[in-house]
């Protein structure tokens, strides 16, 4: 995949810079391990310092001093599970700050300006990601706004991606807006939500309102029901996973792209993911346990610290804990996806071998 | 100076790791700032995980994975200064836990024992830190049992200094305990606090019971009055100061050892010193402010990050924040002291001249 800033690998899990930092990690620290995307969340980086300020200052990149690629979601999810009061319509979606109680209003259009001030790789078209469990016909209702949305997101996109004064993007490279497959828990939704995004011809992919509660057949199956009819040759999303195994799975069955909060806002509780399965580090079984955290890992944690130690740090409530459980659950999580992306070219070069033969 | 986890260059600053972690810094980083010496809190490390599970694993440099130096004080200081319900007889302090309200007592045998089994490379003597402002009566009655008490810190240290179960320390260095100065604001008591401790023969002296309150002109002072006293050959350690300017000003007087959590703890609450004064970061004239915190600073952070950033990660409370403000506190000190050190080469080096011309 190549991106304004940079080119990416995949299948690729993003790690989660909700307010223009992943938590707890320095930017070099997220060079070293290698990550090449991230992802930031509009509706805080629009609530706090304000995509305007972010636009004078160079836009995001250049504030939070990353030169890799940043995916930006819409800003609907956020606003869905966050705010305060909000009502939607049709034109959009009229909320109050979780921060102090303000009164906003994002539409498809203005998501697009936020995000084309905030100069992302990839910008998320506006959807409203339906909640679970939703019956046949909320679904529906919800899915047809969210393709009327993605049109407007489109054509204003494209309208003014270049509304940027920080001149043109390296190599180039225009940045790109990915449409967002709804549909509930539906597969007949999904599949006409899928056929009609893709008829308006988008960069990218999303398959959204997933891991918002239901079982994880029901997820694997609605992904398995829609990427078949999302194009091979774009990148495919499925936003907001998983666990380590999930994952694995969903990049195996032709997922490009994942983010999830899952190992940074988990390894601050103290709930380490490791070759060996969960580790709840906090636990007294592990007071004195001079094991790295996992020992099959090599990351800057496990080659240096211990379980105690990092126990320790937990109960004594220590800042340093947040940055070093974080780092291994990244670290673990990169290693996962880099796994995956080395079986799928030994696969493709064993597919290949017969024909040269 | 020549400690068993390496030498370490004077006039040196040790950042504080009161829990066994310099707050919200990885190890690494520490290294990478140069840091040769940092100080572990006997008191906090005493009551979480507990000495005896430090000695179990190793001491305090294989618990926290730092192979460099540590200098641990004596308990003292946090007992009276944290401790609830404390009381105090010649024997020693009994007091309860500001983390549980248990019982616990500390004696300069016991302080002896937790600092030998958290293997410090220096350990401080126990002595009571006079409080300020205290009378004449009460500064010298109070050094007089600090002196009962370094005798006796002292008599435990040498018969018990190798009572650890991880063979000898390298280089056949052992470990070293320091005698502390007191003597409240009184030159005459400081005087012969200094001259009854140096009878003793301590391996270094410390300077304590300044920085608890008194005006900056009667620290000095103190310091003055007491420097000469000690033997120039041997560490001069002035506790728990200060300021920037002061650190520098107290090396050029010939204090070789200092700490404070004023770098580190103002870092976390925004402040930020730097070479052209003290900065509050989470003003709002920074808002989008594009320099560097320090312009002159080649820090890790001042070569990466703006004002404006570290701003953000204050205002939305982010745990870089505390990450990146420490960073560059830690350098600015121990660059500080760089030059400081330099001076005093070139100094040196001048007088030295004529002699060989």
């Amino acid at each position: 995949m190549t991106l304004p800033h940079g080119t990416v690998e995949t299948p690729v899990f993003m790690p989660v810079g909700t307010q223009g930092t992943v938590k707890a990690i320095p930017q070099h620290l997220l060079e070293a391990l290698d990550v090449r995307i991230l992802l930031g969340n509009t509706y805080h980086l629009y609530l706090r310092p304000g995509h305007e300020a972010i636009r004078r200052m160079g836009g995001l990149h250049r504030f939070m001093s990353w030169d890799r690629a940043i995916l930006t979601d819409s800003g609907g999810f956020q606003v869905f599970s966050l705010s305060e009061l909000r009502k939607v319509t049709e034109d959009g979606v009229a909320f109050r700050s979780h921060i102090d109680g303000s009164s906003h209003f994002f539409s498809p259009e203005h998501s697009m300006d936020v995000q084309i001030a905030l100069g992302s790789d990839i910008a998320m078209a506006f959807d409203e990601c339906t909640e679970y469990p939703a019956d046949y016909a909320r679904a529906r209702a919800s899915l047809d706004m969210t393709l009327r949305w993605a049109k407007r997101s489109k054509d204003h996109f494209e309208a003014h991606k270049h509304d940027r004064p920080w001149g043109p993007e390296p190599d180039e490279q225009t940045p790109n807006l990915f449409g967002i497959v709804q549909g509930g828990m539906f597969a007949d939704l999904r599949r006409e939500s899928a056929e009609r995004l893709v008829e308006m011809d988008f960069p990218g992919y999303a398959i959204g309102g997933l891991s918002v509660g239901e079982p994880r057949e029901l997820t694997r199956e609605m992904i398995a029901a829609t990427l078949p009819l999302l194009p091979a040759d774009k990148p495919r999303y499925v936003m907001g996973v998983g666990y380590p195994d999930e994952i694995a799975e969903y990049a195996r069955m032709g997922v490009d792209m994942m983010d999830c909060v899952l190992p940074t806002r988990a390894a601050r509780h103290g709930l380490l993911f490791t070759s060996e399965g969960r580790l709840n580090i906090k636990n007294r079984q592990f007071a004195e346990d001079q094991r790295p955290a996992d020992p099959n890992c090599g990351c800057l944690v496990c080659s240096r610290y211990t379980r105690a130690y990092l126990r320790h740090l937990m109960q004594a409530q220590e800042p340093l804990s947040a940055v070093l459980n974080t780092l291994h659950n990244l670290a673990f999580y990169l290693e996962t996806m880099r796994r995956v992306r080395d079986e799928i070219a030994v696969e493709k070069a064993g597919q290949s071998a017969p024909q040269t033969a």
